[in-house]
C-alpha cells in the first residue's frame, strides 16, 4: 500500500471535482461537487441520531439502489430539522445536479453540514451547482475538500494505491469534522472514492466494518450529529476483476486500503477538533472482548475532565481510571496500569490501580508534545482497541458559544 | 413544610458539627465532623462507578448495620485508587473518630472528596479529628458545610421542618459538588440529618427513590465520580411515633421533606458547577414513560454544545433537538416543540421539529438571565421529568486544566 503525494478524492481514475463559494458561508468555499465518469457502486453509513437531517434520510433511501455517480456537498447549512421542505430541498439539489451534469437525478447523493434549523437557500445552491459543474476537473479534489469544511482549520484528504492482481487500484477520500463529533455510525461527513471494481454489497460490508474501527472511535465533544454520513463510491475503472465476494482475490487489499484511508481521515478529524491543541490516542488492551476495549477507550476519550487535564498538561491519571470505571464495562480496578506517552517518552503513572510515584517533571515533558498516547492495560483478557480525541481548551468554548453569530 | 432561616445539617435535634483546617488543602477548612447525641438509623446511596473510592467501599459495607452516629468528611483528597492502604486508612479514620468521641468505630461513616490517587496523610487527619471533636457544637453546621467544599464557590445547606402527628420534625442537609458531577446514584457528597423517628429500611426506600429524581438528575460535566455518596441519618429525637412502613402516618411527610431538601441541594450543585454562569433546568414533557423523559432531559443537560450555547446566550435550539435525538429514546422529531424561558419571558423557538422564526432579540433577552428553563415537549405521551445543569464556560476549562497544581 502506498500513500500518494498530494492525493485527494479525485486521485482514483475517472473522478473529477470542484469546490466553489455560493454564499452559504460568508467568504469561504461552501459547495463541492464530486463526479465519476461512469456510474459507481455505492455504500454508506449514517448517523444513528433519530433526529437525522434531510440529506441523511434522502441518502439512506438512495443507496438502496446501490449505484451513484455524483456527490454534492454544501457547508454552512445542515438542512436538519427542516421538515418536508428540507427533504424536498435535498431532492431538488440532486435534481439540479442531475440536470446540469445530464445524468439521472437518482445517481446524485446530496450531503449537508452546518447550522441546524434553517432551510437551504435554493437559489444560491443552484448558482453554486452550475458554477461547480463548469469547474469540474481531475485536479479539483483539494477544492472540494476545502468546500466541505465548517470550523475545520485544515482540509482532510488523502489517497492510497494498492495492487490487486496486475492492476493498481487507487482509493481517495476527504472528510470534515471539528464539532458535534461523536459519531455513531460515521463521522459528520466522509467521502471515499476508488476505481476498484467491486460490488456495492462487498463495499457495504467493508464500510460498515471499517467505520466501527475508525470514524466511530473518535470523539470531539460527545455530541452525535444529525448529519453524520460516510459514502464510498467505486467506479471500477482500475480494470481489476470485479470483487463480488469476501473470498475473491483483492478483497483483503481493498479492505486494508479503505481501512487505512478511513483511519487517517478519522484521526485528522480528532486532531482538528474544535479548539484542539493536542491529538490524544487512547489505547486499551487486556480487555475481555473487543467491544469492552472499544467502550472503555471511548469513555476515556469522552471525558471532559481527561481532556481538560491533557490541555493543562497534567498527568491526572485518576480521571482516566474514573472514566474507565463509569464506562459500564466490568473490570478489576486493581488490575489496571496506565502509561502516558509521546515522542518525548513513556511514563507509567499507575500500576495495579494506584499511582506509581512517577516523576511529575518527566510526565510534563511527555505531555508537552502535540500527540499524546494514553495506554490503559486491563487484566481481563487479550482484546484491545484504540480511540482518538483531542484535548479540551478555552477555544472549544469560544467557538461554540457564538457558533451562529 | 417550612424552610428554616439559617438552617443547616445541625438543625435537627441532637446534632452537633464542626469544620476545621488540618492541612489537606492549602488554607481552607478541609475536615468536617457531624455527630448525633444518640445512634441513628442510616441509609445511603453510592456511585455506580466501578472504580469506587475506599470510603465508598467502606461505607457500603457499614450501612448494612443500619445504625450510625457520626460522619467524618475530608476534602482535598478523595482516597480513591489507593488500594488496600486506602481502605485501611478509611477504617483508621473511623477508629480515630470513635476513640475521640468514645463511641464504637463502627458507628462512624467516613467520606472523602478531592484529588484521586494519593494516600490520606493520616497524621493530619488525626490532628484534624481531635481539633474538630473539641469544637463540636449545635451551631457548627455551616462550618461543616464549608469544610467539605472543593472547587465549590459557596456552601450548600438547608433545613426544613414538617409536622408529623403533634411533633415537629426537622430535616437538615449539606452537599458539595462542582466538578466530576454526573451522579449515578448520588451526588459527589450529600449528607442529610433528621430527628425523625424512622427505621433504616424506610429511610433507605425514601433515599433511593428521591435520589433518582434529584441528585441523579443533575450534571456538570458528564463525569461520574469515584466518590459519590449520599447519607441520611435519623436519630428519632423529634419524638414522633416511629415510622416503620410506607403506610405509617408521617411517611409521606418525611418523604416530601427529604425530597425537597435533596432537590434543593442538587440544584445548588448544578448552579455552582465549575465555571458556571447560569443554572439551566431542562423540563421534558410528553414522553412515553418517566424513564424516557429522564433520559432525554439528562441527554440535553449532558450536551457540551447545548451548554456552550447557553453560555453564549445563543438560542441554538437545533443542538437541543440533536441531543434529544441521540439520547437513545425513540420519538417523532416532528412532534417536538421547544421553548426557552427565564424570568424575562418565554420564547417558543421550535414547533413540530422546525424553527418558529422567533425573534432573536427576544430570545437573547430571555437568555441573558441567570436561570434558564429549556422546555422540550414531545408528542409521545404524558410523562415528564426535569434535569438540571449549568452552562459551560471558559472557566470550566481553566479550573480543570490545572486542578492538581
Amino acid at each position: 500500500m502506498n500513500i500518494m503525494e498530494g492525493g485527494s478524492i479525485t486521485s482514483p481514475k475517472g473522478f473529477r471535482a470542484a469546490g466553489v463559494h455560493c454564499g452559504l458561508k460568508k467568504q469561504k468555499k461552501d459547495l463541492a461537487l464530486v463526479v465519476s465518469e461512469v456510474p459507481c457502486a455505492i455504500a454508506g453509513v449514517f448517523t444513528k441520531n433519530i433526529v437525522a437531517a434531510a440529506p441523511v434520510l434522502y441518502g439512506r433511501a438512495l443507496i438502496k439502489r446501490k449505484v451513484a455517480q455524483a456527490l454534492v456537498i454544501n457547508a454552512g447549512n445542515a438542512n436538519a430539522c427542516t421538515g418536508e421542505q428540507g427533504y424536498s430541498n435535498a431532492q431538488k439539489t440532486a435534481e439540479l445536479v442531475g440536470k446540469v451534469l445530464q445524468i439521472d437525478a437518482q445517481l446524485v447523493v446530496p450531503s449537508s453540514t452546518g447550522v441546524i434549523g434553517y432551510q437551504l437557500p435554493m437559489d444560491k445552491m443552484e448558482q453554486g451547482i452550475v458554477q461547480a459543474a463548469s469547474l469540474l476537473q481531475h485536479e479539483g479534489g483539494s477544492d472540494a475538500a476545502d468546500a466541505i469544511m465548517t470550523t475545520d482549520t485544515f482540509r482532510k484528504q488523502r489517497a492510497l494505491t494498492v495492487e490487486i492482481g496486475d492492476k493498481t487500484v487507487t482509493v481517495g477520500g476527504m472528510s470534515k469534522g471539528s464539532g458535534m463529533i461523536h459519531p455513531n455510525m460515521a463521522t459528520m461527513l466522509g467521502f471515499v472514492t476508488t476505481d476498484c471494481a467491486i460490488t456495492s454489497d462487498c463495499l457495504q460490508l467493508i464500510v460498515s466494518d471499517v467505520t466501527q474501527k475508525t470514524f466511530n472511535m473518535i470523539t470531539v465533544d460527545g455530541d452525535t450529529s444529525t448529519n453524520d454520513s460516510l459514502y464510498v463510491l467505486a467506479n471500477g475503472l482500475a480494470g481489476n476483476r470485479e470483487i463480488k465476494d469476501v473470498a475473491d482475490p483483492g478483497f483483503g487489499e481493498i479492505y486494508d486500503a479503505i481501512y487505512a484511508l478511513c483511519k487517517y481521515l478519522a484521526i485528522e478529524i480528532a486532531r482538528d477538533g474544535e479548539g484542539a491543541t493536542k491529538l490524544v490516542s487512547v489505547h486499551v488492551s487486556g480487555a475481555k472482548t473487543p467491544e469492552d476495549a472499544r467502550v472503555v477507550a471511548k469513555s476515556i476519550c469522552g471525558s471532559n475532565l481527561v481532556k481538560t487535564a491533557v490541555f493543562g498538561e497534567d498527568a491526572n491519571w485518576g480521571r482516566i481510571l474514573a472514566a474507565a470505571g463509569y464506562s459500564g464495562v466490568l473490570f478489576d480496578p486493581y488490575g489496571v496500569s496506565i502509561s502516558i506517552g509521546s515522542s518525548a517518552g513513556l511514563v507509567k503513572v499507575a500500576e495495579q490501580g494506584t499511582g506509581t510515584g512517577f516523576s511529575e517533571e518527566e510526565a510534563l515533558k511527555v505531555l508537552q508534545e502535540d500527540e499524546i498516547v494514553l495506554e490503559v492495560k486491563l487484566a481481563e483478557g487479550d482484546a484491545e482497541a484504540t480511540a482518538w480525541c483531542c484535548d479540551f481548551s478555552y477555544d472549544y468554548v469560544r467557538i461554540n458559544a457564538d457558533y451562529r453569530s
